[in-house]
């Protein structure tokens, strides 16, 4: 048995059932060795990006890691933004990224490149160049150990061709589950206490907190505490959510700075759940990163690597709010649109037709400002984000999310120019048929960046910065590209017909695409002030939501 | 004046006239300050690895390094392959990375990753943070110095936000120009000794060797040589290498070891001119990556800091060899060809067909097997490879080499594996109006995968294995996918068709992409053998070919 033979069964044993891969001649025997290992599926991917984004969309939907198969540095590099995502979202990945033969790397052939020099940037935690193929196996299993974590994160095993092709692998044991603890005790007590004073406090739930035990306990908490004083929200950008009706709705921390100090103004108390104290995405002149109040108190009750359903459990029993039936969303949905498409009516078609149990991927930046709350009240869904702002994550993960769901509908809302950094994800929905439907919206712009424009003071941007930001000049047709890739695609610039192209997209199984036409609707002072208030207003408490549009109003 | 002010005018008088970007919100400063700077044009690119590969395509046929603007690590990342193709082609690239605001590194926000860190994979010499506004354009013109060298590389300027937007920005007066020496007197005459010894002698010519005057020095000393003692190669990917009728002809050494050693077989004296030792580019179970002969001396007239044309001239000079005219290569070209296309039969149309001036991009891999053959003697022309063997380089070198030379066609054969790494540099094409020609061998297959698959010894593949270097199912439809990105293009099935439409494309401004419909021809044991006997017999001296003939009958 070889080295690559020994590691594959290693990984099916332990688990690990699907290896999404772009491989090159390093790699060669790990290939050769798929077809003796019946329980790994392997995934090609065109493009190293949707190897990376899948094995993220995967892990957040499988709750376990899949493997990639990266070649070499460059392919390394190539799959390095999605990988940053996964890293910042705490999933689980097992990166093995193949190698020249050890001896081979003296000779600085042409594509050898320092390799655990640009891992560590994605995985602090874990890189590792095996050194044997004895070796090889036990490498696999402590990288897959530092992988499921708590918290999860991205595992580099570096796999130079002679310990994969050499003779003598040695499979190991599957690693034993990840355990981990809950909050202290004290924790618990010293966090209680706090919320007894009725001061205004929020749980600001992120990472694992945001699942149905963790959702539920929470929201109790919130209705038990008094007079209101306990309010939750979400971190910006989750990595998995689950929502919908029947569950607590949980507003998430808006992603521009101004408003999410709208959101925390006055918060005394901010316990963090698996998740970050609120810093601004970026920064700008002039203006503080850190968004915690002043006079705020930031408790810690689950770190990510905390069991965070079973510390606020223990929250909520030290409270004694653990019989309390918190509030959940109601189901409604929105009215079928009609008219000429715009992004918030495509935001309302989408809520107007969610299926049950599906699986909601936002990545459409602008587009999507309206799809929160357009689905808040939609069946029960799962919707994952942007988690590390790497851009060309959503189509990726769409990949994943359905490998690992195969009987559940993933709807992925993805942004033109974001669309563009990982558009080769679309043949692999094709070639393995995947029950996906991408909704592109298609603007002609990078629209948020003329937002940002205006934020960061840079306001005198002339013809050559708005060249800079604008898609036109071939406007892009993403249905062409879909075709292509042998996916089936559709433009629609109307609601009755993008509404008619979803229903179909969800009654006919294998991937789907649905560009959308839409205008580039923020323009000018309107660009500043609508983000927030499309985002915010319908779900904020009426004297939040008054605060905002006065501080807004021009 | 604030920082990106500053640094753009400093830009723009160091010569510095291109800029090709993919920016994000920390980058918004430099984009508003483009239009301060009418010399600086701004090329925007929809995804990093076609800003990067463009840079690199640029500075080859510029002789100048153009400005790269990518958005925090994970922009690096993308567009970390091509940036390893021009370090390892030795071609200077200015790097620019915007950074967060220096105050918000410490949150650790979402897009927070170590840059500097993945920076030191393709800029080694030369990765600096610029740490205030007033030191920012010295920190430029210190990068520029680095990335202009010799030998040309990759540096990066790390730009913090704040750094840029900061006021206070003090321009500074270009760098003088690199003055690179010749080889040192004693070695000029070490190898002219050497030389005049009569034994087998090859002049490895890389780098800046391969260009007119280096070419003509090294074929009058081959010429002047007694008996045929010295021969010529070239390296195995030259950066860019000027070819064609009345130039001397080259031969590159083999990509595939086995036949590199044949190349080598015999030699006493290796001879290196701005280039490496030759060594295989992938290591294989049972066989020596050092592909010099045993009792072969190797030799460095010019290392890659020196001035190889002087340094070889020198040398002309110590043998006599000054007045030497040395052979030409004639004018000549294939026939057209008729029938079922094939990828021999498109490099025999671009051979029958390929413009005075072209630029030639060959990324084709196993489908550009003839290409060398079959131009050898066409119009004068200047050849760009894939130097560092990170795929997905060809497209985005051809934006970059058609900036740089706006009034030559550049005719770029890609292979369609390769193609889909950089796709998204054919709506930069278009949005530019660039003349390119892209030929796109479609043969749904990664048909060097196949004949690796094989070298490494892994011959066991199944089912499994091959699906992991197939592309049907689908298979890609690149003119859908150019088409989509306002290119013009047309597949073509038969080898008329094809020579219909590559005169039209060169006919009509603008970019084009053909798709050349060609069988995948190498299975089996003809995998084995095939590539370099095609590639080499029609150039060989006989006795070698005879050689090689015996050596890989089956």
């Amino acid at each position: 048995m070889n080295g690559a033979q020994a590691l594959l069964k290693t990984l099916a044993d332990a688990g690990v059932e699907v290896c999404f891969s772009n491989p090159g001649t390093s790699e060669m025997h790990f290939v050769a060795a798929l077809d003796g290992e019946t329980r790994m599926r392997a995934v090609l991917c065109l493009f190293e990006g949707v190897a990376t984004g899948a094995a993220d969309g995967y892990a957040r939907m499988a709750g376990k890691p899949a493997a990639v198969l990266l070649h070499l540095g460059c392919g390394l590099g190539n799959g390095l933004a999605n990988l940053h995502n996964a890293r910042k979202g705490k999933v689980p990945v097992l990166n093995i990224v193949g190698d020249h033969a050890t001896w081979h790397v003296q000779y600085d052939a042409q594509l050898q490149s320092d390799i655990e020099t640009v891992a560590r940037n994605v995985s602090p935690g874990f890189v590792r160049t095996s050194q044997s193929t004895a070796a090889l196996c036990q490498d696999a299993v402590d990288a897959l150990v530092a992988a499921r974590g708590l918290p999860g994160q991205v595992a580099t095993l570096i796999l130079p061709a002679d310990v994969s092709w050499g003779e003598g692998g040695q499979p190991c044991p599957p690693p034993p589950a990840p355990t981990p603890p809950p909050a202290h005790e004290a924790t618990v007590q010293a966090i209680a206490q706090a919320i007894r004073g009725s001061e205004k406090t929020v749980l600001l739930l992120g990472g694992q907190a945001l699942r149905e035990a963790a959702l539920l306990d929470a929201a109790r908490i919130a209705a038990h505490a008094p007079q209101g004083s306990v309010q939750l929200l979400a971190e910006v950008f989750p990595t998995r959510m689950e929502r919908g009706a029947g569950l607590p709705f949980v507003e998430r921390v808006a992603y521009l700075a101004e408003m999410a100090g709208v959101q925390l103004a006055g918060v005394r108390h901010l316990v963090l759940v698996d998740s970050k104290s609120p810093v601004s995405f970026f920064a700008y002149p002039g203006k503080a990163s850190d968004l915690v109040p002043a006079g705020c108190t930031v408790h810690t009750l689950a770190a990510p690597e905390q069991d965070a359903a079973a510390s606020l459990a223990r929250l909520a029993q030290a409270l004694g709010a653990s019989g309390v039936q918190p509030p959940l969303q109601p189901a409604q949905r929105p009215d079928r649109p009609r008219g000429l498409l715009t992004a918030p009516k495509v935001c309302k078609a989408v809520g107007h037709l969610l299926p049950e149990n599906a699986i909601l991927i936002d990545e459409a930046i602008t587009s999507g400002l309206m799809l929160n709350v357009m689905t808040a009240g939609c069946p029960r869904h799962d919707l994952l984000t942007l988690t590390g702002g790497a851009i060309g994550q959503g189509l990726p993960n769409a990949v994943g999310a359905a490998i690992a769901c195969p009987d559940r509908p993933v709807i992925a809302l993805i942004g033109d120019g974001t669309a563009m950094y990982t558009i080769q994800a679309l043949w692999s929905m094709a070639r393995e048929q995947l029950n996906v439907t991408a909704i592109v919206f298609n603007n002609a712009s990078y629209s948020v960046l003329n937002v940002e424009l205006d934020r960061v003071g840079a306001e005198e941007g002339g013809a050559k910065a708005r060249a800079q930001l604008d898609l036109h000049g071939p406007v892009l047709n993403f249905a062409q590209l879909a075709q292509g890739m042998g996916v089936h695609a559709v433009r629609a610039s109307t609601a009755e017909d993008f509404c008619t192209a979803l229903e179909y997209a969800l009654a006919q199984p294998g991937p789907h695409l649905i560009e959308a036409l839409v205008p580039e609707s923020l323009s000018g002072a309107k660009r500043k002030v609508l983000p927030w208030l499309l985002r915010s207003l319908p779900s904020l408490p009426p004297a939040v939501a008054r605060a905002l549009k006065k501080k807004v109003a021009p």
